[in-house]
């Protein structure tokens, strides 16, 4: 694409009404606009971070051998009257409006309950279980303070997965596969190195739950690493005063639900001797657009967005200085490039060599490539890693094995 | 996809609260589950064809030089106020809700006015211009009455364009633009034949705008054809009665705004000559689960959907049936399917014959592939279409030729 043509522009000023580094870099850069606190809209360029993230979840979702469908935002009060949390005391962050004839209905926040009573449609057996279904469907959440950026908001992605199996044992082998599963979307997103499994309170679940948690100062949690190599640690909340204490986002979590929400729900099933049973629950959720904050707040440096290769909202940005005769040779590279399946946002604008730099750096694409009047004498294009800073003077195929 | 790991299963019965051919229909075969009238979860199935018709669209918009952002759902009620569409006498389809510190806020039923308002950050002067943006977003519609199964939905996916012109000559040129657009999408969800391109009114908007009227006996609308050939009609509503009068369902509007949002928002560019002028808006609707229903009242027959190869759920249905012979025969046709990139669901569950058949009648794939004990004397595969059940025998790589 070429930026003139890009609507966005880049700003030199912070906004005014944003604390948060990932609320603050991504509003200059042009990927957010905030409609009010905790509410933001994903231009182009945060689109295209945002649907990267979610394809990598979904593929290891898939290699789970989940299940996609997409459940519904309004919510029947009768469903969640059954497990009480329908009742504000027992779950404090729920949107509620009027159906036209007068009818309350929620905003979901969360999915167990629905699920539950859908699923009774579709189990009765042990040979339908175990099953795990996900979605990626944007919650609402009635947050008294937003404050953080896209690290909390009132209406955000997420991804929640739901597991449901026969018994306690054949759960725990799925719960131990999701956390493998989780490490390796944290790895591909880019802050593998930084996230922590960290054992946390099951609230009024169950006695823990599991937390990937990213170390950043932007955190608001507390948590102590009590394993460095194996990058294990617990939730200051657990009481356990070992280790070194960081703050840390809270990326993912994974909760054991036992049977209660089977339960509630009246979802039983025959098991292979004939007895009726309860399957036992588990859910695993990931904020899409925390998770992008968090990349943010985790890798981004003083000139701007830092994104790994495979969230980067193109594979490259193309630079052009110089006179009629680099431009010509910067047309041929973008047609090139885009021919060969390679992702490309083309500065071909007539500004300043030092704005084109700039706003690479602040918009932080993974690889640059510069076309100049340089590059027109030795035949090679100058290509920089903007994670590293690393510069190389490539061909035009040896740019397209790299980035292919 | 192995048909036995598919959690959902069809049913015989219709479900006792639906009226419509649509809701029936993409019960009975496990497409979609009822939360509340208008209201509907997309079930594995279902999720797989919503996704089909959304890229057909994204693939036409992308086509027309639009960028692809994502608006939010919440509404700030000043941006609102700004046009008087906040007030329910003006729009009366609002779900409005209140956040934790007590301030009103709305559900999107539509997205001109943050649009616009976002804009006045990006757009400054006619090198900006034209403009063309859109998304795909759930919206919310407090509808009276919502029996028409995914036809009218409280809570749908929409795609909506929005265009910004420089002037109305800019605007018309790509009024006309999206007249075609819009053409080729109904013609590759299959509905092409059905639809009509027919003169409404434009409401508060302008004096007249475009709708495209799919012919059904389930449609809303009455509207008037006037050029079979040309697939041209008017809206009643227009209050020419020339022509034949056919029931239809609006699957698709194009509406010129004028300057009226960019107005009220204070859009404004700088022309050439350095005169302020307004950008001339457009604004051009499909709801995406609204389409997907459109599409099985026109097309479904009565032993079940029948879905066009573009947006089949799956590429193909095989069926096995027979011995063990046959079945690992199926196995490797599966596999050898699959390897070649062609969408498979698998139907190698232990049921009778006479189930499968009515089972894939029912879910509607539009390609159906039989192995059984005869196709092993002969070496070659029944296939039938679908939509003309018309039925041959072919190799396996005559198949994965065609499915390609």
């Amino acid at each position: 694409m070429r930026q003139g043509e890009l609507f966005t522009k880049t700003r030199r000023e912070a906004p005014k009404d944003e604390v948060s580094k990932n609320a603050i870099l991504l509003t200059r850069a042009g990927y957010i606009n905030k409609e009010m606190a905790g509410v933001y809209d994903y231009l182009p360029l945060g689109l295209r971070v945002l649907k990267k993230i979610e394809n990598i979840i979904r593929e290891e979702m898939n290699a789970l051998g989940a299940q996609e469908l997409h459940l519904t935002a309004l919510q029947d009060k009768n469903v969640w009257e059954k497990t009480n949390r329908w009742d504000d005391a027992n779950l404090d962050v729920w949107f509620k409006t009027t159906l036209a004839n007068d009818k309350e209905v929620g905003l979901a926040t969360t999915h167990e309950e629905p699920l539950t009573n859908l699923l009774t449609n579709y189990i009765s057996s042990y040979r339908d279980l175990p099953l795990f279904v996900y979605q990626f469907q944007t919650k609402f959440r009635n947050e008294l303070r937003a404050k953080s950026g896209i690290l909390r908001g009132r209406e955000f992605l997420m991804k929640d997965l739901y597991s449901f199996s026969r018994d306690e044992k054949e759960h725990q082998e799925f719960y131990e596969k999701v956390k493998e599963s989780y490490k390796k979307i944290f790895t591909r997103v880019g802050i593998g190195e930084k996230t922590y499994l960290t054992l946390a309170s099951g609230g009024s679940f169950s006695p823990t739950s599991h937390e990937f948690q990213a170390i950043t100062d932007a955190g608001e949690d507390l948590i102590y690493i009590t394993d460095e190599e194996k990058k294990e640690a617990f939730n200051k909340e657990m009481g356990v005063k070992e280790g070194k204490e960081v703050k840390a986002i809270e990326v993912g979590n994974i909760f054991p639900l036992g049977t209660r929400f089977s339960e509630a729900m009246g979802l039983e099933f025959k098991e292979e001797g004939g007895n009726s049973a309860m399957p036992v629950m588990g859910s695993y959720g990931i904020g899409v657009g925390r998770l992008m904050g968090t990349v943010v707040e985790v890798l981004s440096d003083d000139k701007g967005l830092v994104w790994p290769k495979e969230i980067s909202p193109f594979d490259a940005h193309l630079l052009v200085l110089g006179g009629e005769d680099a431009m010509k040779r910067a047309d041929e590279v973008y047609k090139e490039l885009t021919n060969s399946g390679v992702e490309v946002l083309y500065d071909d604008r007539d500004v300043r060599a030092g704005e084109k730099f700039a706003d690479a750096d602040l918009i932080g694409i993974s690889t640059r490539i510069v076309v100049s009047d340089k590059s027109l004498e030795n035949g090679k294009l100058e290509v920089k890693d903007r994670a590293t800073g690393e510069e190389e003077f490539c061909t035009l195929e040896e740019i397209i094995k790299k980035l292919k």
